[in-house]
């Protein structure tokens, strides 16, 4: 499969682009773990947005199913605020439908909405916002440059 | 007062700095948002700590004190695990000495030690790890670039 580097040059502007294009006003982030961390604190730190959360979020394999997910500890959220989860990459979309479950079930009336960097069109679950459609193998530069 | 600007190249560097001169293994990291998250991350994918937490730590100014600090959220900690926990400055150290206070009210036996990319000689804490003195004021490529 062609890989693709993705840079912290492209990151930030990338960024710039999502802040000028949301939709209103968000009050806090929530951060997949761990691919969406810095992602996520970047969009803090340009939104002004304090309230910054993680959920982490992990894809194995095992003998019984492939690509399983479990979501562990999903912090406090609250009700009144407007949400913005931020991924780096929904791909088969398995992960943001499962969290999309865990959210309505444990905070029903919950708003929000998803900002992914890439986003894969056979993906199950479409983000509200995405910047690229996936087409290779990506190499974010926190995971290949350290 | 002096400034100086911290890119992603220093950060990359000293992340991999710390990562060779780390005491032991850790098993999970525990981010001081804002400040502390691209590190964390950065710290996460190079250590493969998929573990990831984030404690939010905000300082004020108020009519009755200068500089106090509030820790909302407080994640669920494993005392069975060693933490690192991981911040972008120790200036005054009133925030770090904070979160050792509550964490030793909530966890009296959780196992950790603290990493910071700058610290202050001056500061209330002394963190276990540090990368560099503060001698100016740092403006970090996260708050800086966007």
């Amino acid at each position: 499969m062609v890989k693709e580097y993705y840079s912290y040059k492209e990151l930030l502007e990338d960024t710039k682009r999502l802040i000028a294009s949301l939709d209103g006003k968000y009050d806090a982030i929530l951060a997949v773990a761990r691919g969406g961390i810095t992602f996520a604190h970047l969009l803090s730190e340009g939104l002004k947005i304090r309230d910054i959360n993680v959920v982490k979020i992990a894809s194995y394999d095992d003998t019984v199913q492939r690509n399983a997910v479990t979501i562990s500890d999903l912090p406090l959220l609250n009700d009144q605020k407007r949400y913005l989860v931020v991924e780096d990459i929904v791909d088969s979309g398995k992960s943001m439908q499962a969290l999309s479950l865990d959210l309505a079930k444990h905070y029903p009336h919950l708003n929000y909405d998803v900002a992914a960097l890439f986003y894969k069109p056979t993906a199950l679950y479409k983000p509200k916002y995405h910047l690229h459609e996936a087409k290779a193998w990506i190499e974010f530069f926190w995971e290949a440059d350290i």
